[in-house]
């Protein structure tokens, strides 16, 4: 059995651990179930998640915790009654879930949309399983993870391109894909951190016939055209944005998760039935708006979160295919706690990925 | 020629006329142009937007106005450029808009969304044409109107039933629509008013599995049942009626035009992907809501503005297929005044309709 019985993993002990104080610690996993599958990890990528979670930002974090949910690496153990056709050495990933209730009766289970499943979510770190262990993520040598949320990495797929589409990929691809865009559509993408990145190169390949990066300042323009942004608002810099750009796009993607938004601002911008759809999450809620600056164009606000397993499927085949090439940044697992605090200031540019050594997939098996 | 230079109404000097000191005035309606028709009004509805303006709630109204945009009447003149056939004396209708730009390449207006037209949306009164006269409601006993905006009743319904549904009506039908209410949906209506009564009474005929109207107390409650309301649920005496009732709605629709409403609450009844769409135009800002109340089901908050001439049109036959019969009570024109102002103190059940003495068709030609 090539799996160990303890992990190993960059543990959070309390908050503090936001400001790169994780400890490189031994944990055990949940009891392996045959359901179960063993992940040898190669990357884990950064998610602002990771650190709301390590902060107890989104409430109490139950510590000693593990982050990371942008998790691939290799198949080292596999339970007999997993069903989805994986060996032993296959590279595999895992996003933001790792559990549902995945019951025939559930609404969402038995409708592909299992990161809505109201009866048995549970995050990949942080989460609690049925059987009543903690979740841990992929700051980790290895996971452990239900089969129905490891999800295969398409060959044409480098892994550290891969990693980071698991949660922060996925995230801005389902509300593009579910509200249309592609041709014909000029899709705007508020926020050019981690996500925001992702949103502006999927625009792209998906088609769009405009793809316009919105932030506060222009500091990343030149990025955002390097990505295939056609244009750049800058919402603190551009005067008379709302008013320049009114009734120019069809979608907006908001990325952001500052509650303090120029929301009203960013309504002009949609034309007749236009969808702004919320992504990143604020702590506080939203600013308030009148109700005529939706009923007067038809237009929605919406919210959308991760995707599921068959949508992250989905998404890495179409990156594969279009060639979509994320901005990553790759650190040694051993730099986490540097990479957390970078993170944290805004450094990255776009995704941090932490890699284990290199791994000799046969002497793992 | 059958229209008289001059029409007739009650006419709104400044804002008491909100409270029942509106003038049976003449006035001089816009030239009619070869694309207009004149309509000899038999009924007009009165709506919540009629007080809104005459008393300038929603903005400087521009006095004097005569307003009612829920007309039904019989044709009289028709211009020599109209191309939908029209035919002297048949029974018409007009709702809340009565221009739009109409040019090929307008977005909305090539798209059958005219009542989004950003450049040339005129209200059918206290609205502005774009040969700078004013445009002129139907508490009156004429209306001219661009032939664009006047549709054909169709002869199963009632005159009395078809006027309300121009405004009322077709508010609520459109987004139940847009929204796909129908078999396996469950439907919510906020508010039992004018518009929140048609919104039961289409919710059922369209067949959703399950409608449920939603008020603050339960004094409509046998009334919504009559309706075809399945459910009742009143916020202000249920207990815990959020919890109760999560996750039961597919689709909400809003009618109050509070800003006091229990939003956070209201979002609570949606189902994953779940839409609340608001209607009703409070004069304050909607209240303030998490963004984790939109991202973890996946729900939407939008607005709809009445609908399109081919809306109303598939509307009123629609009704009159299904034999759609909204509660409506009939008050001579006379009485306008009293009408407005017990209208305002909510004792409409559910709509109160403007009706002109009986009018010999064959003698108006």
């Amino acid at each position: 059995m090539p799996s160990p019985e303890q992990f190993h993993g960059w543990l959070g002990h309390d908050s503090s651990a936001a400001k790169g104080n994780m400890r490189w610690t031994a944990f055990t996993p949940k009891p392996f179930a045959p359901t179960d599958i063993d992940i040898k990890i190669t990357h884990c990528g950064i998610c602002g998640t990771d650190i709301h979670t390590l902060r107890s930002g989104w409430g109490s974090t139950h510590y000693p915790v593990c982050v990371g949910h942008e998790i691939v690496g290799h198949v080292t153990r596999i339970g007999s009654e997993v069903t989805t056709l994986f060996a032993l050495g296959d590279r595999v990933g895992v996003g933001a879930q790792s559990a549902s209730c995945l019951k025939e009766d559930c609404e969402e289970c038995s409708n592909g949309l299992e990161q809505h499943c109201g009866k048995g979510f549970v995050g990949t770190y942080n989460g609690r399983y049925p059987d009543g262990s903690w979740t841990y993520g992929g700051y980790a040598d290895y996971a452990r993870v239900p089969a129905h949320f490891v999800i295969k990495i398409p060959s044409g797929l480098e892994s550290q391109d891969a990693a980071p589409m698991l949660c922060g990929g996925i995230t801005v691809y389902a509300p593009l894909k579910k509200n249309g865009a592609g041709p014909g559509k000029r899709v705007g993408i508020v926020g050019l951190g981690g996500l925001g990145h992702f949103g502006v190169l999927f625009a792209k390949a998906l088609g769009c016939d405009k793809v316009v990066a919105i932030s506060r300042s222009r500091s990343k323009s030149k990025d955002a055209e390097a990505m295939g942004a056609d244009t750049f608002i800058a919402t603190s810099e551009d005067e008379k944005w709302e008013r320049k750009h009114s009734r120019s796009l069809d979608l907006i993607i908001s990325t952001v998760s500052s509650s303090d938004l120029p929301l009203s601002g960013y309504l002009r911008l949609l034309r007749t039935n236009g969808q702004f759809i919320q992504v990143g999450a604020p702590e506080d809620k939203l600013p308030a708006i009148a109700a005529f600056a939706l009923i007067a164009k038809g237009c929605t606000i919406g919210g959308s979160q991760i995707g599921s397993p068959k949508q992250i499927e989905e998404m890495l085949q179409f990156a594969a295919e279009k060639g979509v090439k994320p901005w990553v940044q790759e650190r040694p697992m051993k730099d986490a706690n540097k990479s957390v605090v970078d993170m944290e200031d805004g450094k990255a540019r776009y995704r941090y990925v932490l890699v284990n050594n290199a791994i000799d997939v046969q002497a793992m098996l």
